[in-house]
């Protein structure tokens, strides 16, 4: 399981097809299904059906079918299609390549439409067959949803439990979390922390046997360090021997994978495992990352997952990507119990072809998802909210100036953590300190865990530092952030805060050096080889700064209560102003600087807050946010660590605004050798052979003759080797045997050939050399191409593959940089 | 102003190209901007820079740029580019036709490229120019929020007026209405329709000295029946003489507009004033009508006369094609009060382009719109949200199957209305009804007026009928809807219904023959020729049946409240079911059955709502709405209206489903006669002249020559015939020049031949004769081509264009079903 991540920090854009030429040799097709195939070949005028027979199964199982109820493609049955809609290649992606949408999209409607046929046909099983086909996508992300919500909730759970064990464990059983071990105590009273303090919990210093006082206080400290560390440490070990690639966010591979880029083992059952695990320790090291982020990796692995029990999804990668959407939406459903903002967070962010249907299952799994959470309730409270703020959030005109200010400083925050945070990683990569992952992250924790103790904003977890931020000062609430001299009318009546005490001011100042603490903890954190996400983080700290700014602005009023904007805007009988709305301004704020999300961004945050009459400020935030983010360095910090590791990831949101065309980004340019072709009559085995060796391409286009140079058709490079292994298995072929590979060619009296018409991919997308690269790119991007062939007059020019897009991209980027 | 909606009735796929032609004659290049250019044509060696001149600010404009201030375009400058990469073409599309929108965003990218590279130059003016059109997106939208906004606030204002007038007037001021009229009255009691009554306020049967009693009933039905009619004859008449293209909802026409259609004056400021008046008389006239959906187009509207203020959208029809999906979502912001519902409205509904950009400007545009509503508060009411319900709405999980079948019951009512309305519709367009539209619309007034008087469900307004529909019974609430033995604790304590009394079974039966009252209303005036929408009439029906099953299940479980769903959901201390939860789910079931919107629908129904809680259950029955509506018929009600007058829509919600090549739909087949092409080099202007003329195509192929038909380009008749009228006007050609489209071929000494390489398109898309449709349709929708050229070996076999598509479409859905 310890293969991958170092091969895969290797690859650049330039990805070796050549090492990969001889992976798909190794698990070619005839072994990939565990079914040997000898069988005689398809010789003209011998054993035609038998052939035939052979080439309709692969066909029927690579278009999606199950391997071991292959329908019976014969050939009368196959006659009642048009045969020539009948998708002819039979690869498989090997890792770290690049999709071709267009024709895995065109095998599934082949498969569509064998199904109809059938069901036409009118027997009970075959409609079965069809129904069960057509309803296998919404079971599909069915399934998917529960498995999001269930690793979910076993997730929270469990960090809520591995979180309390670092105070101190339950008499009654040890598997009890505090809230649960109090639950039927008989004294219970309540910490400053709103934690359950009862007889049947029993703190470390209390075994200890300490009572309060300064060296209770370095005994908790020291027993909080080490779990801390001890956390940290088995989640990096995990990681590092079980899963690499559990490590991150996630976010912007699935991204990538999601653009059509094959990471074999990125969305695997071990990933998910031990990226479950490590979110629970990671979160309950106290470590400054979220959970949140990381739910959309463990949720697209259960996609990836549970999309092989349907082989329609399982055994097709574009439609695979289907399912993966809706994956990553239940991702953010389940993460902050926002359904609708889960879906538009994958449509918004994450995802690349998204039609229509997709949003409606990405939709229904989001919300069963979210289901299951609500269910499960591992929050054990009666809302489905993380943040339920429990008041009704006013805001008044003026505020939006602040408000704006809030998003500006998201905008700031953005730029500094992206371009910090890329250096720090860059730093990681290519100094020694990247070759000592686990102590990297030992380090990491205890300097959270020491440092972050001193300070009560720091200890407690950042969705309760949240909590606390967001919420409103009630009449009995007395820690330092509501330390206001407060006019209560009555017992039920609003309380309206009229001056600051000292409380607020010391709050303030640890607020100020919790935020310092996070923005330099957060850089350093996220990168780290252990589940970590940055949604929380970046909410903590806008909320931190919002917190600030809205106490500020409060000051401001009860001091210059007549000052026009207060006058005008505010009201005696209610609070003017409420610092945890800033609160939550900041921490949509400071989030959208960071990810440049907008819309997906307002949703999510009405949803966590459900605070439907804020959507106005979330909005002024985010867009200013995104505005001055952008200003400052355009793209998201998923974009920046899409470009970090140089994947293959072709932006759909940014127009191609250079000035060249298919003729200048072709191969081959002027100095480069003549493109390897094949001739489609005369050519024997072993002339193919040695071309197919030689060259490092995944495919060859076909030609009539040299001469001519006219366009034929492409075939995999692939199928050529596949097809020859088995024909040279039947032994009725040598190496001087001809190779045809057009249909209506004849062939002479006595003369032994092969014909490989079927295999060839009879309409390729070509253009002309002087179409604009905007079209070109256009059309990989919409139509999902992998390779692009280019012609003049029908003669075969060259070919644009999508690596040769990014690489002429980045080279025009850095002219216009020079 | 009348013109239009009988020719465009007439339209059927195959609309007229050769009347078109003559119209872009008439209304030719040189006479559309108001400037004669008789300037000498581009000659070899001849004035080479003035005539280069000319073509570049013909290009400059077309590109989007103020005809006002062009830029000087000269050749020194446009090298600065590569000039390959100049959008040649110069057309402007004809009314009903189909635009190109591959060739609109390359006009456009061109334009950008060029601001950016005059900003690179550094002088001040051409900064401001560029981060003017970089910002003129944003300005754009806020207009067009700021514009629906405020007609969206005129019509609510309008209709509230009116409405209110039916039933008497206000004697201090006869532009006050009721509620405004009673403010600052010393005696305000309220009707039993919570309507202010003050003295202020006269009846008219009070003009008339009526006392209540039986004359007053009668004089009261007669007055309500006057000013129905009245309203309804002078919408019709305004609709008629006025603009014809402001009857119905326009969704169908939006959505048609958005896939690429051009109808000119349907988006016009006529249109816009008409509807708005129309829609405040239509609503006033109690007609089962909504002006929601409307609004739609009345935003639309804003959106297409706003953006001619900026010519990189008024005069680009792709780009404004971004701008009316923003505005569409607008539409629906203003009409619920719905921003994030507006959003996905337009993207799941309306739009057929929807790149991220417009997204966010989407957003905006609706969020700008919203609070302009918010702002101008129509309805008098601290909350922004129509049917706000102000109590938490609860559900328990076995709720969850009478919401099915709610769902299941929006199914059948979708099936049933889009059968019988487009039956109807049918009969309206064959049969003699259709001539006399005023006199329908004066019918129906007068039918749904009287019928509607005797029941009082019927006799208040919709939007008033559904706010009681979705209530909860209150502690003072005496309606026969809320006729219950109630269980009040305290004055602040939840009520708690126990039994049902009489007046709940009286209102069960008026609410049925309500609901059979609208079923039939809707069908007749759905389609009627004045503003009509059907938003709020299905919302209407929906709440009637969602309420009349929520009370059934509240009399259940009054009587078996052992039984053990009721035993085991509900709970002694709360109210166990609550009606209004199941009409605000019936109302969604069955605008989803209707309209088959589904995640747009739930969003729109949560913010409609502000009811957050209940978004699982709005899920649930929009999906079994959805499902089994589309197991009855396909498609929605728009889709049915875009059939049934035959737009060309490529419908980019269905796949490909049959197994036709390239080379069987393209034009000419086999017994068709062969394309008309030009050849490159030596036809004289008088040949192509009389090729032109013959044919009704609207562009034409340029091959090498008839014997090779090895293509080269593609040039637009609009073009050629431009060309030859500046060239004719210059006095120095004759009928005899030759005419060269290539740039690389060079005259002979002392011929005389004109050069129309730049105005030749060098490389169209085109496809392989073996190309399946699937493919091909894939590179229409996603491309947004116009035309496809086939070719074989580089040869020019045919071209395909949409309405080829759409009509081999239809004919291989008659071919299915027969």
């Amino acid at each position: 399981m310890s293969r991958g991540k170092r091969e895969f920090e290797n690859i650049t854009v330039g990805y070796s097809n050549q090492a990969d030429q001889e992976d798909s040799r190794k698990n070619g097709y005839v072994e990939f299904f565990g079914i040997t195939r000898v069988r005689k070949g398809t010789f003209l005028n011998e054993e035609v059906v038998q052939s035939e027979k052979i080439i309709n199964d692969i066909v029927a199982m690579d278009a999606g079918f199950d391997p071991n109820q292959l329908p019976d493609l014969s050939i009368g049955q196959t006659n009642i299609f048009n045969e020539r809609i009948m998708p002819k290649i039979t690869e498989k992606y090997g890792n770290f390549h690049t999709i071709d949408w267009l024709r895995d999209l065109s095998k599934d409607k082949y498969r569509h439409k064998w199904l109809k046929k059938q069901k036409e046909k009118g027997k009970l099983i075959d409609k079965l067959q069809a129904w069960h086909d057509a309803g296998s996508g919404w079971f599909c992300v069915l399934l998917i949803g529960l498995g999001a919500g269930i690793a979910a909730g076993v997730v929270d759970i469990g960090s809520n439990w591995t979180s309390n064990i670092k105070s101190g464990y339950c008499k009654k059983a040890f598997w009890l979390n505090r809230e649960q071990c109090c639950w039927d105590a008989l004294n219970i009273t309540y910490d400053n922390y709103k934690n359950p303090i009862c007889d049947e919990w029993i703190s470390w210093t209390e075994v200890l046997g300490l009572k309060s006082g300064s060296t209770e206080y370095f005994f908790a400290l020291i027993i909080h360090v080490i779990f801390a560390v001890m956390f940290g440490t088995v989640a990096a070990v995990l990681v590092k021997v079980y899963a690499p690639y559990a490590c991150g966010s996630g976010v912007p591979e699935i991204k990538t994978i999601l653009s059509g880029f094959v990471i074999r083992g990125y969305l695997g059952k071990w990933t998910l495992i031990i990226k479950s695990l490590g979110m629970i320790l990671g979160s309950s090291a106290g470590l400054t990352l979220g959970k949140e982020g990381p739910f959309v990796h463990v949720a697209s692995c259960c996609g990836n997952i549970f999309s092989y029990f349907f082989p329609k999804y399982g055994r097709n990668e574009a439609k695979k990507r289907e399912i993966l959407s809706a994956a990553a939406s239940a991702g953010v459903a389940v993460a902050f119990g926002a359904p609708i903002g889960g879906v538009l967070f994958s449509l918004e962010e994450v995802s690349y072809y998204f039609p229509l249907k997709t949003l409606w299952r990405s939709f229904f799994c989001a919300m069963v998802a979210a289901f299951i959470v609500r269910t499960i309730n591992p929050y054990g409270k009666e809302r489905d909210v993380i943040f339920f703020i429990e008041y009704q959030p006013e805001w008044s005109f003026f505020e939006l100036i602040p408000f704006i200010i809030l998003g500006l400083l998201g905008g700031l925050f953005g730029y500094y953590f992206i371009k910090v945070n890329i250096l720090w990683c860059k730093i990681r990569k290519t100094t020694k300190l990247g070759k000592f992952p686990i102590t990297e992250v030992i380090l990491i924790s205890l300097i959270t865990a020491f440092f972050g103790f001193f300070n009560e904003y720091t200890r407690m977890s950042m969705p309760e530092l949240i909590r606390r931020l967001v919420g409103k000062c009630g009449p009995s609430d007395d820690s330092y952030l509501c330390d206001y001299a407060k006019n209560i009318t009555s017992a039920n009546e609003e309380v309206i805060p009229t001056k600051d005490n000292f409380g607020v001011h010391e709050a303030i100042w640890k607020l100020f050096l919790a935020l310092l603490f996070y923005l330099v903890m957060l850089v350093l954190t996220f990168g780290i080889k252990i589940p970590c996400g940055l949604f929380v983080p970046s909410l903590a700290i806008g909320a931190i700064t919002g917190r600030i700014i809205g106490i500020a602005m409060e000051i401001l009023s009860f001091n210059y209560p007549s000052f026009f904007v207060f006058a005008a805007g505010c009201n005696e009988n209610v609070a003017c102003i409420i610092p945890g709305v800033y609160a939550i301004v900041g921490a949509c704020a400071f989030l959208g600087g960071a990810t440049r999300m907008t819309v997906s961004l307002v949703v999510i945050m009405v949803e966590l807050t459900s605070g439907l009459s804020l959507i106005v400020p979330l909005m002024v935030s985010a867009f200013s946010a995104k505005l001055f983010g952008e200003f400052l360095c355009p793209g998201g910090i998923y974009d920046a660590h899409i470009n970090l590791n140089n994947y293959p990831f072709l932006d759909n949101k940014e127009d191609y605004e250079f000035s060249a065309f298919a003729v200048d980004v072709m191969k081959p340019q002027k100095n480069d050798p003549p493109l390897t072709v094949l001739i489609q009559d005369g050519m024997t085995i072993s002339q193919i052979e040695e071309i197919t060796e030689k060259s490092n391409f995944t495919g060859f286009p076909i030609v009539v003759s040299h001469e001519s140079q006219l366009l034929v058709g492409y075939i995999l490079k692939r199928d050529l080797v596949m097809a020859f292994d088995q024909y040279k298995k039947s032994g009725l072929v040598n190496s001087n045997t001809l190779v045809k590979f057009s249909k209506t060619l004849s062939n002479k009296k006595n003369e032994t050939c092969i014909k490989l018409d079927r295999l060839v991919e009879m309409a390729p997308i070509c253009v002309s050399d002087q179409t604009p690269m905007d079209t070109v790119t256009d059309l990989f991007k919409k139509m999902g191409l992998s390779i692009l062939l280019v012609t003049h007059f029908g003669k075969l020019l060259g070919v644009i593959t999508k690596k040769d897009i990014l690489k002429h991209l980045a080279e025009e980027r850095e002219k216009k940089n020079l």
